[in-house]
């Protein structure tokens, strides 16, 4: 097992997270004791990667209770749906945020919680219900895709989405894990992922780790790969998947599904039932954060471009259904026509 | 007019180029007056540019007499013949140097060159003729481009092919430049281009000079800004054409090029025609630089991967002539069918 937590709770009232931004250079835990800086440690991408911030929403979220044990519990109550909505906007693309806020939500409309302590332990006990079954819903997610990776597989991924991405395990990077813990020799192509470089950053941090083989590549090296050395499947995560099997996810994804289409490479989407969001109707819904310029003009203390260089910076794309061979879930495979499909995953 | 010269040769025996590996923070020219260094210059990428390096072996070589004046005209060209294979070898792909350096060589061959200075003298007028062809060229070429260039246009550029690239004007940027000087309103997605980032570096630097407005894209973002905010088209240079229009540019060229097929964007190729290898049949021949690592796992002093993360560095890809629309080249534009068209400009 890796050495890392990417999220944890520490009472009687901290969050404690791994400071993605450092890696791999410096691993550095941050403990957080209000809503409002986890928020910001979210914004800020301390932590990131779809499951991980929608735990971290969580659990932002019980430590309002638990700071104020002596408090009133209708003040408590208000103090929550502020942070409910501070927490909400902290990041706007991923619908895991949205669906753990809502999730914890319903606690407070339970009238026997009339008390502060006892609305803490419920929250706390939900968020950590949300941490578990994220673990446990990445573990199936990797089961569910073993028929899909050849004995012998080399796979290209896109960003992060390990157990830094998520609370321990990981959804893509779950699916790789899975199937080398299986015995099947994986060599896995990462995609660096500018402008934050989650890949050559994270998750070549988290590859040396489980002793997978894989050597990083720039983005626009994909294609050229796939016609030269064979690639035998791409799989990413999601941040947002509609109705439709729209995908939205890291930059670059929209680009590395084409090219895979055109070159008869499968692209499959690892995702929790949690990303899916059945209240988007298409891709065209989803709203793609822009970022600050400086994750272009900067890496690390480095700036690359001349000063006053102006930048584009979404972070996220949407990749059209029609590019996907087929999302797992940790309840299944589903495949095209994904409206059909999804309707019937989430109604069986 | 800019104020850089990409490459420059001074009495009695100097190449001088401006080191492109410090822009845009630093100015510096760098001074040669050994083919060795000049080719070590290549490799290094001091300069880049497949019509700049034809430039530079060209000038490298008059190194040769120039500093050996008194010298025996039968060893000042046995060691030609040894600078020919070395600046020949000094980066594999490009096939500007190649066609640079035979046309030097067939001076090699007058026997009325029977003494150094006279040597000295028809290789440098060779060399200055192919510096100033270039420029005519690049003029030519951006000219030619004109009527596939809206008045309102949204461009996306990969890479660097502008002065720097060239001897004084460009062939993609060209095109771009000659656009905008004709009164166009031009916008330019500059794709950073990952790893060496000669959008973010060089390409920025160069517009910002000439005033052309642009942002900077990771490269991954280019298929989300086709799909968001349109394209109109996007125009890339080469470092060699084969004789049925495979192409081989930087790496990310095929990725961009499969994208903008897929949403139905012109895709053109800039191209002097001495970039035009008809002694290669298609892209399959063209051999791909394979780079150092730490050109992916650094961004100048500073370290994106944990340490000894391995990584593959193909410097170039193929685009199959499929995806482009025309090559734009000095003699003309051509279109597909590529093998036959190709073979008129040659011959007409």
């Amino acid at each position: 097992m890796p050495a890392f937590k990417s999220i944890e709770w520490g009472e009687p009232g901290t969050v404690r997270m791994l400071d993605q931004r450092l890696l791999p250079h410096q691993t550095v835990y941050n403990d957080y004791t209000t809503y409002q800086e986890v928020a910001a440690a979210i914004t800020d991408m301390v932590i990131r990667g779809a499951p991980a911030i929608g735990v971290a929403a969580a659990y932002g979220l019980v430590l309002v209770p638990a700071n104020s044990m002596d408090g009133q519990v209708k003040e408590i109550k208000a103090e929550l749906l502020k942070a409910v909505k501070v927490l909400g906007d902290s990041r706007p693309t991923a619908v895991n945020l949205v669906w753990a806020l809502k999730r914890m939500g319903k606690v407070l409309e339970r009238p026997e919680l009339d008390t502060v302590p006892k609305l803490k332990d419920t929250l706390l006990s939900e968020a950590h219900a949300i941490a578990r079954e994220d673990a446990e819903i990445n573990r199936s997610i990797g089961r569910n895709a073993l028929p899909f990776i050849p004995e012998k597989a080399t796979i290209i991924h896109h960003c992060n989405t390990g157990g830094l991405a998520t609370v321990e395990y990981g959804t893509a990077l779950g699916i790789i894990r899975t199937a080398h813990e299986c015995g099947k020799q994986v060599f896995v192509l990462v995609d660096e992922t500018r402008p934050r470089l989650q890949g050559g950053r994270l998750t070549a941090w988290e590859l040396l780790q489980y002793g997978i083989p894989f050597k990083v590549i720039v983005d626009g090296a994909s294609g050229h790969l796939m016609r030269t050395m064979g690639v035998d499947l791409c799989v990413v995560g999601a941040d947002r998947v509609a109705a439709n099997g729209d995908t939205a996810n890291k930059i670059g994804t929209y680009n590395l599904a084409v090219v895979a289409h055109e070159n008869g490479v499968p692209f499959y989407v690892a995702v929790p039932t949690t990303t899916i969001d059945m209240d988007t109707p298409s891709g065209d819904q989803i709203k793609i954060e822009e970022r600050p310029e400086n994750e272009v003009t900067h890496v690390g203390t480095w700036q690359i471009t001349p000063d006053d260089t102006p930048v584009l910076n979404p972070a996220f794309d949407v990749t059209p259904a029609e590019y996907i061979t087929a999302l797992i879930t940790e309840k299944g495979v589903v495949y095209p026509p994904f409206i059909e499909n999804l309707k019937k995953l989430f109604t069986s």
